[in-house]
């Protein structure tokens, strides 16, 4: 029997294990940077096997697995992620949140579980394969800066020559997978701004700074920057998400405060945005006689499905594919973010999507929602190929 | 003795009185429409006089008393508000505010009490007049609709022949009076208007009517009202007081609400600018996509200062310069409004300040207030200014 | 018989000679600073006369009279331009312009031909005067800086008690008399803007800065000096009378150029709106990477009518009004300029309109139209009033 | 010796005469619509050859030859655009255009020539050939509507299987080329908009309707169709290239005259913006009281290449690579515009890009520039390619 044969009788083995898992994860969630109890559920997990792990960022709840075959050649990375949200879970499942107002809204308990399941058949015939795999359970991805940068600055992943992972998304079956490459999932930024003027009364605006003008005037002219300063074939969004001046009619507000993002698909609008939003605030504030602090937080960068190991991922799964699914799609970008962008910016890899619509739902509850809910199908599709990939990769 | 030094005689006899007519409101304040007390208070002062007192108007305070002379002649109204303003005093007065959160911060207890002066002086000399003299008590000032425009509907005032009123304001010392012709007193409006998009996920604009940026191009757009739009030599202000859209940065919102005020000096733009808000409402709706909802309510009209009353109260006014005051000046029109405006939009007469400034005060709290204070000197000089001006027109 | 009636005989006895001087003049126009033949007749006029006549400005053909009375006492100046404009005639009058595109369309041969008159009748009575009286006739008051400023830097002015001026309008017949009160004819500046940015393809605009989107941001952010910026109880109006980008429609331009203007009936806001445009071009030049040329033109000032002439011209005229005119009334601000409001930044006086509107005409044409045309009864009515007043300050 | 290797030496042996062809072009270019001695020309070319060679549009220079190999089999159609463009051309080259003010700046005479090669070459070998060839020389591509769309209105091409055209651009050497997929070709629309206004004087905007605020309204509220309407993901341009309102600084302006073009890279998008477009100016004229005419023009569609088509071209000469060209490339999207986009709504196909860079030039003049120059070797490229696909086609 193949070692892809041996491999895949394991996982379909394991695989009550790993609904197992994510339930108990889904019961459980706990939210970024405060996964304690989730690292020692996956610690246990790994107890009595033959594997080094390590938890290299300090206060955090990282784990990192190292499966070594004893045989020089590739290291290859897998990464789950599994920190929760701050959601009140509306399903009706038999193992929903006991953590009220905590929810695995996002898929990051499957993501573990079959993870586990994967580790646990790779660690099994470990030595019928060459080079390592590194396991890697990522801590608080839901919250930037997030747990990927972490890991990254550890060192523990200097070695890696290749990095996969996968997200669950509800937009198709578990008999669908879906992959982009290159700019692939979009960086964002997110900011709010103070605009600082002089307030007074209504009928006398000539004694004021008027902080709302000044503040239509800067979300007006922003809209240049995606209508005029932005090649028209590039990705770039910049919404304005709140506009807070509440008052009464006859009162000149002394100050608003104005919150958006940036969306964008290439790394190097992530900083031509910040500077244009503002280069805008600058003049507002010149044009306008105000003052402003703009607070501008950079969130994940681009997502970069390096166009080599997507190919690589594409030729191997569309070989499965009739086998353990049966669609395989190449999809445009996607415009969330993901920090696994930033094993991405050091390490050759790429990121993609297996679906996780349950399979009488017509329009289903996406991520991040209250009733969002996964069919578990998923967790052994997932494992398949990911171990497909490792196993491409380390033969 | 002459009529006038008779009266000057007796009003500063009743000096004593006033102050404490004004202390005993001023401790008692009632809000607008609420009266209650107030009225039975002023009741009570006119029981025993041989006047003709009504209430014209059902279910409110409003209180008329006429004095008649018994001989044919004119009829003039002089009249004071009594209604107090929903503010927490916090002056330190022995006779403050006994109705927590309520205060008369607007002077109007002082205008009652010079205003019962004068009725209480008139009174004993009425055999000596000719005509009458009808002294309006009125309620609820501070509030639109306010009570003006129900007293005139009432039918109570249709015989009279000329109306007068002042305002006491600290912006000078009592031994200064102010007045203007014309336009005098600015109109006012207030709005409010919903704009109705549809909110979706910062990323995607394109499924969305963004109401944040049809609010700012509305913000916009109606700058033009006054810039373009009015006759340069006339005052006009658009205003917006509030532009409510809270929120997340990466949320974009279903809906703004924006709060404003027009104010103008000529009474055919109270129309005018409603007409105009509403069309750019209008036109922000067609443009991009959102629907509208514009509540829009007439305050109070552009006070008109009758010219030939008002050139008529000046020629009486300054022929008293020197005697009970000191300086006479004409002003500019005051952005402020006051619903004595609809008395003269049937009646002729004029609308008139009297300086209440604390004499040691270099920069006095002004109307509204929370440490809003009146130099109770003011009281003889409104009482005699007034008296002035009513013997004038009966003589 | 008194002086007043000997002045009137005489001026009487050379109205027909009046018309002649305004109908010569009319003839034979001259653009500002080029009028070296009407200054000939001028002087030609005042050849034999016993007067003190000089040219105070170098290069320029400004005429002053000195008619001294030898008597000690005021210095009264009464002035007159006398500039035409680049208009080509359109009327039919058989004393048409005889220089082709250039025409008397502001009624400044008027203007000359009254004061022609008036210096005449002085000339002749002064020995019945006190005082002196000094005859302005001016140059170039159509073209900025203008000849005002001139006369007044050359010191011949230094002396003036008081002095006067007048224009006709067509708006009221010559039966009628206009004047107003401090702040009376608008003050005006011009200004080019020129927009410099980045041309380039229509498909390409992150490669340009786009000088269009910037002047159209300007354009927008000026509304805000009247709207927001400036006491709405004073006048003032930015207009943009010319937007000049011509090209195709897929090409992006280098660069536009705006042409505007401010006004303004308050001498702060002449520097004041000059502030808020040039601090507006540079934000816009931050804000959208682009630069800018701002070239300012300080126009006339705000024309200062001094209160106490004022009064006392409308007290000499009134008491003449049913003599030789029959309205006298107090009319609103102008928006237009004048030059003569330099004299007044130095000298008290006034300047107010007399009505020159043909009789039988409703809606005649305005000062500057090709078909401007002069009801000539205006010229003894001009001079009568002129006289009068002289006569009142002398006396 | 192998069909492909016959007709490749055809095509060497032509070569010289491919370059004579496109000089002679060069040297006698004729404008869209006007191609008279152009289609002469080519006629003359087939005279004596064994095809079918018709002119399917009335009144217009296109010219269609028939290739028939007697066999069944596909129908396979190229295309060549012959039309040259109203520039004056300012090269050194010996055979410079002799039409004044008329230039194959955009290498249409290249493209006829190797399309005359390529027609020679099959001619020769048709009898070993199945199927049939239609060569399309088509008139009038750079002046919408173009000769494209009438040739598909004639249903010359009805029974076309696929069609295949070259445009040479040079932006690389003649060792190049270059393919996109699905939509490739930006489609372009060109719009005017008169905004008609009400005008007056400067210091009366009241009176007036100012276009140039109007105008500079729309403007600013366009940007948000690419800033918040269009899906960020999809391509999309508006530009305004020119805004016309000449005059004087202190006249307010009847009206202005805007001219814009949009771009887009999906073929809804074409509709899209035109609806958003007008629904603005619709906006603004209700807003500011003004009128509009929107003179829109649709031009060439998005040119959309399909996707198994250009994958089997890419695959065909990626095959050839190293043969008579060294790099093929796939690029993204391209925001000019071409008809060939109407064969590809009707007719499955590609059209792709060899380079035509002379070899010692690092910047060099692109299409439509008067110095623009077209490296020769690029003729014999173009044929070996296009003979290339027809091959792997008809067999």
């Amino acid at each position: 029997m193949s070692i892809r044969d041996q491999l895949f009788q394991i996982l379909e083995a394991k695989e009550q294990e790993m609904i197992e898992h994510r339930r108990h994860l889904h019961r459980h969630p706990e939210l970024s940077f405060q996964e304690e109890n989730t690292a020692k559920y996956i610690k246990s997990f790994y107890e009595d096997k033959d594997v080094k792990l390590t938890q290299p960022v300090q206060d955090a709840h990282a784990i990192i697995v190292e499966i070594d075959s004893g045989k020089p050649g590739k290291t290859i990375g897998l990464r789950a992620d599994f920190d929760a949200l701050p959601i009140n879970e509306e399903t009706e499942v038999p193992f929903k949140s006991e953590n009220e107002g905590v929810m695995h809204a996002c898929g990051h308990d499957a993501h573990t579980a079959y993870l586990l399941g994967v580790a646990d058949a790779l660690i099994e015939v470990k030595d019928q394969l060459t080079g390592k795999i590194k396991i890697i359970h990522q801590h608080a991805e839901e919250q930037p800066p997030g747990g990927a940068q972490q890991i990254i600055n550890s060192g523990a992943l200097d070695d890696l020559d290749e990095v996969y992972g996968i997200h669950i998304v509800p937009a198709v079956t578990p008999d669908t997978i879906l992959y982009n490459k290159n700019n692939a999932f979009s960086g964002s930024s997110t900011f709010t701004l103070k605009i600082n003027g002089l307030g007074g009364h209504a009928s006398s605006p000539h004694k004021t700074h008027d902080a709302i003008v000044a503040g239509t005037n800067f979300v007006n002219s922003i809209q240049t920057i995606v209508s005029r300063r932005i090649d028209p074939l590039k990705m770039g969004v910049v919404t304005i998400g709140a506009f807070e001046a509440p008052g009464a009619s006859n009162v000149i507000q002394d100050s608003v405060t104005i919150k958006g993002t940036a969306r964008y698909l290439d790394a190097e609008l992530e900083q031509f945005m910040y500077q244009e939003i503002d280069k805008i605030a600058q003049s507002v504030a010149l044009g306008f006689d105000v003052t402003y602090d703009l607070d501008y937080t950079f969130g994940y960068p681009v997502l970069y499905n390096h166009p080599t190991e997507t190919d690589n991922v594409a030729r191997v799964l569309s070989e499965s594919k009739g086998d353990y699914f049966q669609h395989l799609m190449e999809i445009p970008p996607v415009t969330g973010s993901e920090d696994f962008a930033y094993y991405l910016q050091k390490i050759p890899g790429t990121f993609y999507i297996v679906g996780s619509k349950p399979y009488d739902v017509e329009d289903p509850y996406m991520n991040h929602h209250p009733k969002f809910d996964v069919n578990e199908d998923c967790l052994l599709v997932a494992a398949k190929s990911l171990t497909d990939i490792a196993l491409d990769r380390l033969q």
